[in-house]
């Protein structure tokens, strides 16, 4: 199998090293095609390699950079004065050709400015978009986008987005001929605003995507659909309030389950129920999510992801370096391109 | 106490009479100072009132129209055709002054077009707005809109509707001072589409109301605030999908309560805790919605309402006309107009 060089944004995260070290060690132990380059203070990182094997070991390099985002550093601060931060310089590695994809669970915010600043959109592309996947139906993996890399609205980007999203499910799930829907108040023609239905004129021109037409809200925890399109502000609000959501009923759920012992005693049953039930409603939190159509591989793992999640996070990133994402998203955008022309 | 006078649209909603009559019976016997309106035919509602008490009966009247707004006819249609209708005539009553106001589990979308047309908006009103509450921290209620009555993002709009959002928490809550929030993608002030920052703005200078800043989307079912602003495409989608959701959620615990004895009994023990929930995070099919900005009080029930739900929605309209809220938000949108001008 051919090597994956992977840059490792060792301090991003609520928890740093102490998740994103245990998660990459463990990653490399698993896959022995996996090389690591690991951004961060060489003092941190250090001891956690100590007693490792050495064909471990010989696939993990350091590189030691201080400087670090923090959660709540301004974009435009970042893109400014920390280009040559941990998340920065992890870029840089994919930018030169030294990794073949970023992996970061630092300040959203900024992954988006440096890595749009720094690998640049694919040809053709108006706008990167974050991706993720919520569950649907028959367990299903539906893949969500834009989930907040864009705040403007724009037919053409959301034509773009259904293109981009299609390739996710073909290439990562192994999907073939994705059906891809775009979200709207209502499924008749005549509901939405201009923007939506100009977008869905676009996406009925292109006999390149199975385009199945709108869906409402209410399908996207029920999908039958596999790629689900809508604006970045529609889909950062819609996925915060599904966690929202999630922790309003694992609260109640508690709450009622202090009642009495018949009820904590299903507390103490439905607990990994819900545990897992709350792990498929926050996406972002437990599978990462992928900025696309850059010209290199970003994956985000949440900011207070655990070691699990960082490792899901590690392992979504070499499924897109295997099966060339970014490649295969040009070729899909290129040809979106001459079906809009025609 | 002062007579209120409700029309009814009997024949609104997937399951018609047979949920609406009980309902409005039942809150005619429960308040004596409740006169009814019964919009649908004859010959369907009559069989329901034998029997009453003739207290009871002397305060319901039955119009007897038979034409129906079908639940996927569009507003064009029923504004072109259908103004004659249940829906038609119950909104036509409270156009008239014949009653105080209007309660309907019919079509959304024609009872927002015959609303919007035969009631007209108060003075100075841009939009009015679909409203309903959300369960949010230590059981309070807040309010949440525009929940789809308007697609189109207009900032000035915004900025009514946490006006009029204002007023609803404070005279139908009776919360002093409400605090106001706008839903965008962070809560730094650089945040957002250009909209929303207009709005921001907007609210900023109004003194008038107790404005507190952006929220995100996970604050949606952990609100501290009274009410919560964003545009209809928006609240709509948020509100479908939250409800998609709670069913999500509902159907994976089914699942896991078939696979033993242990998860059955926990099924048994939980189902009251999830429907309790599951009412909860459906505002709109439990609470009803409410068309406000209008020269009328317009109440919606959710189309697939029980009698439960639709005896609350009859509350909520008796609650608006009580304190008179069109009147209320009339005077709060003048002072808004006042202060934006200065």
């Amino acid at each position: 199998m051919t090597d994956i060089r992977l840059a490792v944004d060792v301090m991003g995260g609520d928890n740093g090293p102490s998740i994103t070290l245990p998660a990459s060690i463990r990653a490399c132990r698993n896959y022995a095609h996996l090389n690591l380059k690991l951004f961060g203070p060489e003092s941190a990182i250090r001891p956690h390699l100590y007693g490792l094997p050495p064909d471990v070991k010989n696939r993990i390099s350091i590189v030691d950079v201080t400087t670090q985002i923090s959660m709540d550093e301004a974009p435009t601060s970042a893109l400014r004065y920390k280009q040559d931060s941990t998340m920065g310089r992890a870029l840089k590695a994919v930018q030169a050709g030294e990794a073949d994809a970023c992996v970061s669970a630092g300040n959203t915010g900024a992954l988006l400015a440096l890595s749009l600043f720094l690998l640049r959109p694919l040809d053709g592309v108006k706008r990167p978009a974050l991706i993720s996947t919520i569950p649907g139906n028959n367990k299903k993996r539906v893949f969500l986008l834009d989930l907040g890399a864009n705040v403007t609205q724009d037919a053409n980007a959301l034509y773009q987005f259904a293109v981009m999203g299609s390739v996710m499910a073909e290439t990562v799930e192994g999907v073939k001929q994705p059906k891809v829907a775009l979200v709207n108040v209502g499924v008749e023609q005549n509901k939405g605003n201009a923007i939506v239905k100009e977008a869905n004129k676009l996406l009925l021109a292109n006999k390149d995507i199975n385009y199945v037409g709108y869906v409402e809200g209410d399908a996207l925890f029920n999908a039958s659909v596999d790629v689900i399109v809508t604006d970045g502000f529609v889909g950062n609000v819609v996925l915060k309030a599904s966690e929202g959501l999630a922790k309003f009923i694992a609260r109640e759920a508690k709450k009622a389950a202090t009642k009495n012992i018949w009820t904590k005693m299903l507390s103490f049953i439905a607990r990994p129920v819900l545990k897992k039930i709350y792990n498929r409603v926050n996406p972002d939190q437990y599978n990462g999510a992928s900025l696309i159509g850059l010209r290199g591989i970003v994956v985000k793992s949440h900011g207070n992801a655990t070691e699990d999640a960082f490792m899901y996070a590690i392992q979504e990133a070499m499924k897109e370096v295997e099966r060339q994402v970014p490649d295969k998203i040009q070729s899909k955008i290129n040809h979106a391109l001459v079906n809009k022309a025609e």
